[in-house]
């Protein structure tokens, strides 16, 4: 290690530190700022991102990628993610970042009021900006990067992986879907309707059980917290890790489910390794692997069977009420419900895919140039269809639904679904690997697949990228296969 | 106003929006921060003020404030106050801040053991560095600033007043304390004790009275939040101020009290010019200032008569019992007690002058060298016992008791007294310029005096200095026979 890379990593801990500013400032606009705050915040953030970018594209920074010398692993896959992420900096001319984010901004705001009032005419000419600026970007972000245009959006997100890897796991994937998916259906129609637990379900007895669950799980709250917010969350840094959720008085059951899915994210993070702390090596590796570790909580771990044994009576002596609405099989027929819908963050495990398929395939054709932002509402609603096989009855159920392009996120979304056939083969892993996974998992205990995680993904950090990390865990890269086994027990079994 | 001018506004305002991320994660810190993110939340801060320092001294600086051109009275009091931040910035050498920081985090930490021990000797070679570095400090503001070393550490909280002006009116203060005390604890004594209301006093029955009289002082909730901390502070932006306070479900006041202290700090916060939000000239006028407007809700509109009628029927309304305690009488005897003690924050208005002179002459003696570390307890405790007539039992209710000097705050002690006596001499002023200021006390209705407060004191910013606000406001600069005047009146009348 010379001084080069020692001037380089101090220099990344910087750009990191800055970034835990603006972490720690978000989190506080989710969670607890009052309105009256959001216009200075908007600037705080903005002048931490112009500092962030100012610190990884300084002139100084060529010469020290150059000049560095590292001597093992760790220090190697660091300084390559250095250099990527300095190449992605510099790529992209500041007034292109600062249209962007302008764009974006605006089109956000009026993306509310569209969504409001169902209507796609009124944001579509600043999604008309927002796809034109991040085609630049992208453009500017494929030369630099050697990807495609879309691929180097993806990257952003998900380094290593791009359409052409995801474009066949989908269409495989669509294919499944078209059997699997009535024969749930019918499988699930057969049988008779679940217990439904009487409510209401008090927020404070709501949120204790929640804690306590999460606790249960492994989420250290010394550094930690839950809070509550519009949109569920997980944000901070990993040794003050934020997680949030929305608790509803007539629903049990999905406040626990996203404190669930963002304890799985916040452990990650308390995992990372700590050597690495503020470098990009000691970063996770990526959204896709980041969703893999809330859902084989959420998904895999947490709708088991042997969970919802232990869940059910937790619910049962916090709530009372008729015991055959908390027993296991009950659950599991409440909680594990296919159902074709419009509304993706809505949807079950087994058509999620399906939901993202479709944006998957929009915003790839949006950004190649082959689907035009006014026939959007259009695309979608065929391409729902040809899924699902059911129409939004207007774009608020349609194209309006999520935040993601309006925002400026494009290349996100196959992330999710990449998470969740990860969790599906980690989990699958973790159960050959482990002897008692489902006898602990009955007693509601998390720790042998913690401690499983936290060796097998995250301890490894940004050492290993995302097919390797599930190739030494599991033998193999990213394998869909386990994501259709698990919906095979699950749903056909 | 020309593009030097320009420039210079853009930078002080980029220094004020890093500032308002550090107070808010001052304020993260304080109030919702899990033990585990301290670590992290150090980096943060000490990047961000190492960022502001940065932006202040940048070399561009000196030519645009030499260059800049400005129009009306606004302006040149922001750029006279603009070179002034500059040369204290630039007065001390980057090492020697660093140094201080480092100092001064070593040695609360120390302090914290000390005090529990209440052994000084185990802090004092930790204080004896303190001091050094501060020293060091202050000649190099001095030399910069043309003020004494002492007087150039006061600057850094209350511009405009050194310890040539504050010296007089504390040893005037001393004298009339020696025969006001006596006489006010006599009167006292011939009095029949007052009935004290029987808790418990539930916390969130607090809370929602805390609440409800914050916003009946004129707190804009949509602009602030009102939360809990070990010690009570006023912290984030004149757009999202947040205040503290502490419950004890023993004590109906004290919690009370500190909210109605701290909501004074946030209405000035609130009541700055806007036009000049993020500029020196939009900010608050001094530390001094500040204090003046928390203690003129708190001390003044709070504990009088007027008001305490008011209150004492909200506290009736919320916890019920015996009437006859919640009478306004039996209240302000409750709440407007003198004792002759040992800790400074819990002194009554009357006595705690006494605890800032002797701070006020402790530290100046050691800033000059006439005092040195290790013979602090010793001054301490014939300090005390000069001003009080009584002698500290141990360092720790002795010169242990305050954070200030093991954090590296000198020179901060006479703003609270200052401020206590500007109160007295605002709130006369406003008595004698209003109308139905009592009368409107007594409905508790504080905007007749928050709108006089918000015209001659918030809305002024730093236009003016802390005794030509004064001057204005009352017709002369700080006088402090208008804080006797009130001691006389209600200790003694």
């Amino acid at each position: 290690m010379n001084e080069a890379y020692q001037r380089l990593t101090e220099r990344f801990r910087r750009v990191a530190t800055i970034g835990e500013c603006a972490a720690m400032l978000n989190w506080d606009s989710a969670a607890v700022m009052p309105a009256g705050g959001a216009a200075a915040r908007a600037d705080q953030l903005a002048l931490l991102a112009g500092l962030e970018h100012q610190t990884l594209t300084a002139s100084e920074v060529a010469a020290d990628l150059t000049g560095a010398v590292v001597a093992d692993e760790w220090d190697q896959a660091n300084l390559r993610l250095m250099e990527h992420a300095w190449r992605r900096a510099r790529a992209v001319p500041e007034d292109l970042v600062v249209a962007l984010a302008k764009a974006a901004s605006t089109c956000e705001k009026v993306w509310r009021t569209a969504r409001e009032a169902a209507d796609f005419s009124i944001v579509q000419p600043n999604l008309v900006e927002v796809v034109n600026l991040t085609r630049q970007t992208a453009d500017a972000l494929s030369a630099a990067l050697g990807l495609t245009p879309y691929d180097a959006l993806m990257d952003g997100y998900q380094p290593g992986i791009g359409a052409d890897d995801v474009a066949p796991i989908f269409a495989a994937y669509e294919t499944f879907l078209a059997t699997a998916l009535p024969e749930a259906e019918a499988r699930q129609d057969r049988r008779a309707a679940p217990v439904r637990p009487a409510g209401p379900f008090p927020l404070a007895a709501q949120e204790i059980l929640c804690r306590s669950v999460a606790e249960r799980l492994g989420l250290d709250f010394e550094r930690a917290r839950l809070d509550q917010s519009a949109h569920p969350f997980s944000g901070g840094t990993p040794t003050d890790v934020r997680i949030t959720t929305r608790y509803d008085e007539n629903d049990y059951a999905s406040a626990m489910m996203a404190v669930i899915h963002e304890t799985g994210h916040a452990l990650y993070e308390q995992g990372l390794p700590a050597r690495y702390a503020r470098l990009p090596v000691g970063q996770a590796a990526g959204m896709a692997m980041h969703e893999s570790q809330s859902l084989i909580f959420e998904m895999q771990a947490a709708r088991s069977d042997a969970f919802l044994g232990y869940l059910g009576q937790a619910y049962h002596e916090m709530f009372g009420g008729d015991p055959a609405a908390w027993r296991r099989h009950n659950l599991g027929r409440l909680l594990r419900r296919v159902e074709r819908s419009f509304i993706r963050v809505e949807a079950d495990e087994m058509t999620y895919p399906a939901h993202v398929i479709l944006r998957f395939r929009l915003e790839r054709a949006m950004i190649d140039g082959q689907l035009r932002v006014e026939d959007l509402p259009g695309a979608w609603n065929d391409g729902l269809t040809a899924l699902l096989g059911i129409t939004p009855p207007d774009d608020a159920r349609g194209c309006l639904q999520d935040i993601h392009w309006y925002d400026g996120a494009f290349g996100y979304f196959p992330s999710y679904t990449l998470g969740a056939m990860a969790a599906a083969q980690l989990m699958a892993a973790a159960r050959d690997q482990l002897d008692d996974l489902d006898a602990a998992l009955e007693q509601g205990d998390l720790a042998p697949l913690l401690g499983w995680l936290r060796q097998n993904v995250h301890a490894v950090g940004s050492r290993l990228s995302f097919n390797e990390i599930l190739r030494e865990a599991t033998g193999r890269p990213l394998d869909p296969t386990a994501f259709q086994e698990h919906l095979r027990v699950r749903y056909l079994g």
